[in-house]
């Protein structure tokens, strides 16, 4: 065993990722200079990336990652691309987000396919300056599947190492044995869907059924669909589009918390595995119990109820949109019903399948942890028993299990304290904040949701927080993002000892 | 192995209990004579348990307890006590309690401990009735002791194995080798404290300095402090006393919430055990932080802040009345500022110290979760290492630890559950419950804390909340109380059959 965290190696490797980071630069750099706007947000961060990207690559030209030095490495990396990410932001200098800390709480929300925004007026900006948002959001969902399936899966974090039982990723793997090859096939399904998305949306534009879902709309929320990242340039959010729109929106948000590997196999005609899956039917299950709670009580409540169509719409858009982690929204649910918000907020901690690119705590882990506490009911009476836990015939070892429960229980702990903070800090900056503000607005930016209730509900935005409020949220936004523990591993002794 | 649960031998065994129950009736009764009130309530509930009761005790002379029959035992007995604890408020016939519901409400309440109120005028009612209740507290508060110390570690329910390895109550049963020897030593301790309470309260009234603390507030509140209960015959609770009585009975709750081996051990002399417990430090630190949290949100509320004295007493007081579960209230802590609620709220999950009268999670097991999740970083790392979990210098099995993991988050998911119901019946009644309300309220009611917050704040009841969501509650309140695991293996077929 190596004495010490071979640490060189992991920001060689993260200066590959941020060198790379100038090419999804190109795309906003071009639309600034086709818009005719200032394109010096964008050569200023190209220049950052290649310069610190190339010195950091300088540090190990043989680099080998081991368990820790790929921890400390998805760490680097997230930070990393969201510094680099909030130089355009901080290089325009326009509105909220020219303020270095605004800058990065959006980089970083868009990274981390968060969605929560500072943005107070969405119409200053140029568009290549959200394109740019959009497409950080593209990247961070496309890089959490590469972490996800290739990487934490491998690392076992939190009960990762599940995914491989219930999904066969070894399967795809034996067929390509390559890890670079898994990355590809997920890449080409993520370009695939996100282009079919875009179809979509500009084809509905085309057909005069969504006049104001223009090609750059249809490619803005096509990017923040798939990814189950939720901002868009609207600050309606998709409320600012016709019924239409948000029916086909929900299906792509849907999908892309839907695990790649099995995404994999429906592309190879295989349609029986999907349908084997466990956790698609009890992903899918949630959606369908949450959606007939806020569906129901929103036809209760005479405020709301305008017809079938719309309570049914608004009711599962924005159940699925909590679920899935993306944090749209088809209308301004803050000024719902608090039986409806209430669903919403619990819906927050759902997510949805792992190996996809959805946030949260993820419908495989919950459904292990219903299945133990079934397990457990049996043998506390039977003590003498043994009983594996079983996930699509498959027996789930124990100590997969120990990890699940470890991690959600490590979720809900660190979700209870930030509120704390977030209380104490309102109290000590004299701001008015709710209690289910901050449970909210915690769990929301903990879990990588985006919008929540009250003045961060999704026409409004996290500027009316304090500033020590917001610099601690980007932490925890990059903290949960990556599943906590490649984050709080850094900071115990034993990480950086032998 | 038997072939079915022997239900005989657990209603037999919940007969006699009942049976028994006739002997506390005795004082409400006799209260009502003294009184020259109606003593027919207490008549009626003391022919009702003898008659009950001795007729379950026919059903099985020769009584033999296994797991699951201790199991439907507690389950049961809780339950009956609660039924006929409900009948002297059913017959008394005055307030809201004279409706079954309430009657039930009010007295599964007051056996689990938990203290959350549906009286409104408190002013209507006989002394013996509002006795009765603060009795019931106390029967409550001994019985779960009992359970505690004597049963559920025996039964391993959600990691009360441990409280052996922490407190040695092994050592005390070497010494004292019947159980029902341990029983008596409880008892004493608990009889003990709480004729000290008595004494300390009244004494304070004889001097002059409690003048609205008589004879009959000072058993009521001696009852229900040490009990952690939270019942007072006050509507202000225990607001409605001098500053020195709030004081007086901040020490009765911490050491109602105290492990009662330690106890016995400090009634022994032998002051360096309780020095050494890991748990006893922990819960100790839980409140002098939160302590610290919520007098420093106070002292910054310009509307709140009366002098120093007053403040730290409130956040004190308050701070101590939700960790210890008792429920009781210095002052209207529902007008408080929102970070101070908060934190109230997050106080409720922790609860006291293992084998007290303490209900809710209890420090124990948080305590084992907190180093859990610092081995499991350092194993995250190290994945070889092999590094058992130590309590207080002793191994901690891992099964024990699983079981702890389990029955925290099984509490943290019903208690979320709770609130969708909540919510939602609300929707359905029309009644006004937000978001914050139906958390505080579910997590006060599954936890058996008493009051929360809006409608169910300290000084108001649980009465508006629409019948079939106090149903619920009576029902959530039972399970809470014997720790959930008890109730819920008698809804799986593998606890009635072989
Ligand atoms: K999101
Ligand atoms: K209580």
């Amino acid at each position: 065993m190596r004495i010490r965290v071979d640490w060189r190696s992991s920001c060689s490797l993260t200066g590959t990722m941020l060198r790379w980071l100038a090419v999804p630069l190109a795309a906003p750099l071009g639309l600034a200079l086709l818009d005719g706007d200032d394109p010096r947000p964008f050569l200023v961060a190209i220049a950052i990336t290649v310069v610190v990207g190339a010195a950091l690559e300088q540090l190990k030209a043989d680099r080998d990652l081991g368990q820790r030095e790929s921890f400390l490495m998805v760490a680097l990396t997230w930070l990393g691309v969201a510094v680099v990410g909030a130089v355009p932001f901080f290089v325009a200098g326009t509105g909220t987000i020219a303020h270095p800390v605004d800058a990065l709480f959006e980089s970083m929300s868009g990274l981390t396919t968060t969605g929560a925004t500072v943005l107070e007026d969405f119409t200053i900006h140029d568009r290549s300056i959200l394109l740019w948002r959009q497409l950080l959001q593209w990247l961070g969902g496309l890089g959490i599947l590469i972490v996800a399936i290739g990487l934490l899966s491998h690392l076992m974090v939190g009960g990762a190492q599940l995914m491989e039982t219930e999904t066969q990723t070894q399967n795809v793997r034996k067929l390509r044995p390559q890890i670079s090859e898994t990355a590809r096939l997920i890449w080409g399904l993520y370009v695939g869907l996100t282009l079919l998305a875009i179809a979509v949306l500009y084809g509905l534009h085309l057909l005069g059924l969504a006049p104001q879902m223009d090609l750059f709309n249809a490619v803005s929320h096509a990017l923040t669909s798939v990814a189950t990242a939720g901002f868009s340039p609207q600050g309606e959010s998709v409320g600012a589009f016709t019924p239409i729109v948000q029916w086909a929106i929900i299906p792509f948000m849907v999908v892309g918390s839907t695990n790649f590997v099995l995404l994999y196999y429906l592309t190879q005609g295989e349609f029986k595995r999907p349908l084997e899956s466990e956790e698609l039917r009890f992903y899918l299950g949630t959606i369908a119990f949450f959606g007939a709670v806020v569906v129901g009580i929103l036809w209760f409540d005479p405020d709301v109820a305008r017809g079938l169509e719309e309570t049914v719409r608004h009711g599962l858009f924005n159940v699925v949109s909590m679920i899935t982690t993306t944090g749209y929204a088809s209308t301004d649910f803050n000024v719902w019903t608090p039986g409806a918000k209430h669903a919403l907020f619990l819906c927050m901690f759902l997510g949805g399948m792992a190996g996809s690119t959805t946030c949260s705590i993820k419908s495989l882990r919950w459904l292990v942890v219903l299945k133990t506490f079934r397990r457990n009911l049996f043998t506390s009476v039977h003590p003498d028993a043994v009983r594996p836990l079983r996930l699509g015939g498959e027996v789930v070892d124990e100590e997969t299990v120990n990890d699940i429960f470890n991690y959600v229980l490590l979720a809900i702990v660190i979700f209870f304290l930030l509120t704390v903070v977030i209380v104490v800090d309102a109290a000590r900056a004299g701001t008015a904040v709710t209690e289910f503000e901050a449970l909210s607005a915690a769990a929301s930016i903990f879990l990588n949701i985006g919008p929540a209730f009250g003045m961060a509900g999704p026409m409004d935005n996290y500027h009316g927080f304090p500033a020590t409020t917001r610099s601690i949220m980007i932490v925890m936004m990059w903290i949960g993002r990556i599943e906590i523990i490649p984050v709080l591993v850094l900071l115990t002794p034993a990480f950086w000892r032998s």
